[in-house]
């Protein structure tokens, strides 16, 4: 792979303190290691409608389309609260994924052994624990139309949204999840509502065939997403791949997130095909928590999800299996070593800022 | 109140059995407070559907319509998974609601101090936890139209359901969450994704002029779904009143349950509009959990969720508010004195059965 570009996109809030710290681990990849990453900046969400006025420009959608990978902060916070929604921060979030195509969505939910007591569950549910969310990411009630709000006259408003699932875009996710578990214990669940949702009936038809038609060898389960949201409050170990839509991936994966007590520790990975002829497929790293506004510009946020981002790049984009497990490594060692940003501070620790953090991880990677 | 009708509609699995427990509570309220029941019985759901073809036929909804109130317990089953989509067991309650227009669905996650032990969150975390989730139910996208799995050829399906809500269908749950609040601690939490979704920015939207223009003393604060699926998971005694949609509390209501400890406890109300004439409303009460086939028929299921259904019938539709009292006051005093079903067994508790449990509440109540 020649070239390694990576467009930085850090965003609102905490976003632009968090994806200083990346930088640290660039350079260090770059100073230490020969690694020859080539950066860029743009802004996206808030920040781009108010300099650019789109939550992101047709200029910045260009370089995402050209980089070898997008690192995403976040986006999003109340100054922006009155924006039309065509503008709205999140908008810019939702056009990256949409327009590159990033139909999957990795979010793995990790206990880091170091945090298991700032989970608000018992240290023995989730000690341990390591399950892999796979979200439908291009799909859904997030882009199907019609999309709108209808004015029916006599102070009455109709607000439509459209969930629409075609065949082809179950059966990639699929493959995908079925990919993933050969990597790991070979177990995928899926989760759907095809008690109430057509939606969900050909989501687990589609399921089932790709299961039974190209990974036979794989163990395949089915749970209506209610009575799996609440399995995995009960015994979240028991699953090892779960595989659903953009909504319910979106609720699902905020809580397996929550469970783990290191939802500041979270990345994800939104991947899209490979592509037949360069063997390269879009990609964008960030963060699972939000742009937390109440800490912005506090230098108090916790920039370990936004590394870890960076290492699933590394793995997913680069190839750079070694170097993501070290990076990987460096964080946990910091957490070992009872380096602690606020949120996840405990008796005993040292309390660090984002920046001290950083160069936390970047000593020991 | 001159008549005091009880439609009972037991459904499948385990739903039999937890009835005959609720009808031996009604015998008590009978013979001894001579409270004048009647009750007539029907089945719903896959048993409905394999005696009468449809899981619940013409005759039972005209019972339904006409009772005071309608004691439901579960549906479905394995055994009617290769039933068509129409006549599926879950067709049969999804009827019952859209046709009595039962809009407000009120589940209480309360975690019984006996029970804490049981949740998987640390004791401290939801020790006392007595929130309400008020969850919108003849709305949404379970019910929105277009609804349906088009062929497009060439193997390709496209599946489509459609969420839909109208102003007024958001201005009445609204007032019910801010009414429900007032006899509690004045909060209401309102959650949607009003980032993602048309119909959250008219959620939003409504919520906060109904709560301007008519509930002004009360607090009202709104959380993305996600954001607030999170909290509830981090620490759900933030939360009073929560008020959402159909789909989201549908996987709210279920994950509050579980982080009680005691979903085979909880239990639910779905109730309709004030009759301006009779001053009645439609009811249906409700256990949160399924059907539980895998222990069906076994004698093990736990009934207290149904009887504490009744509980919310008493109170709800007979204004028998001493009677409810006494009733949940029943409840907790048998798990205080140590009786327990196996799902919620513990060291030095004494197992009991389904019918054991119905009769230690009858002799306490
Ligand atoms: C910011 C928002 C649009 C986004 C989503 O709903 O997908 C976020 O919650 C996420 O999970 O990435
Ligand atoms: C049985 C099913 C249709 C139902 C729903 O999704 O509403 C159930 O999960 C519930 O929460 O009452």
């Amino acid at each position: 792979m020649a070239s390694k570009r990576l467009l930085l996109l850090p965003g609102d809030g905490i976003g632009t303190e968090i994806m200083a710290e990346v930088e640290k681990q660039i350079a260090v990849l770059n100073d230490v290691a020969g690694a020859g990453f080539e950066t860029e900046t743009a802004l996206v969400g808030g920040s781009a409608y108010d300099a650019e006025g789109a939550p992101v420009s047709d200029a910045t959608m260009a370089l995402a389309q050209a980089a070898d990978a997008t690192l995403f902060g976040a986006v999003g916070g109340p100054k922006w609260d009155g924006v039309s929604y065509d503008k709205r921060p999140e908008a810019g979030l939702l056009r990256l994924r949409k327009e590159m195509e990033l139909f999957a969505n990795l979010r793995p939910a990790i206990c880091y052994p170091a945090l298991a007591d700032a989970s608000s569950l018992k240290r023995e549910i989730i000690e341990g624990l390591d399950i892999l969310i796979l979200r439908e990411l291009t799909g859904g009630v997030y882009f199907g139309e019609p999309k709108e709000i209808v004015d029916l006259g006599n102070g009455q408003k109709r607000a439509i949204d459209t969930q629409v699932y075609d065949t082809y875009e179950i059966e990639r996710i699929a493959r995908a999840a079925f990919d993933l578990a050969r990597t790991r214990t070979g177990k995928v669940t899926s989760m759907e509502k095809r008690n109430v949702m057509k939606s969900g009936v050909l989501w687990n038809e589609v399921v089932t065939r790709v299961h039974r038609e190209e990974y036979p060898e794989m163990t395949l389960e089915h749970e209506l997403a209610d009575a799996g949201g609440m399995k995995l409050v009960k015994a979240p170990k028991q699953f090892d791949v779960i595989v659903t839509d953009n909504l319910f991936g979106d609720m699902l994966s905020d809580i397996a997130a929550m469970l783990t007590g290191s939802l500041g520790m979270l990345p994800s990975a939104s991947l899209g095909a490979v592509d037949a002829k360069t063997g390269k497929r879009k990609a964008l790293y960030e963060p699972v928590h939000g742009s937390a506004p109440d800490i912005a510009g506090t230098g108090k946020a916790n920039p370990l999800a936004m590394i870890a981002s960076l290492a699933m790049g590394l793995r997913y984009s680069f190839a750079m299996i070694a170097e993501a497990d070290a990076l990987e490594s460096a964080i946990a060692e910091t957490l070992e070593a009872g380096i602690r940003t606020g949120d996840v501070m405990a008796p005993g620790s040292t309390e660090v800022g984002t920046s001290g953090m950083g160069d936390a991880v970047a000593e020991r990677f």
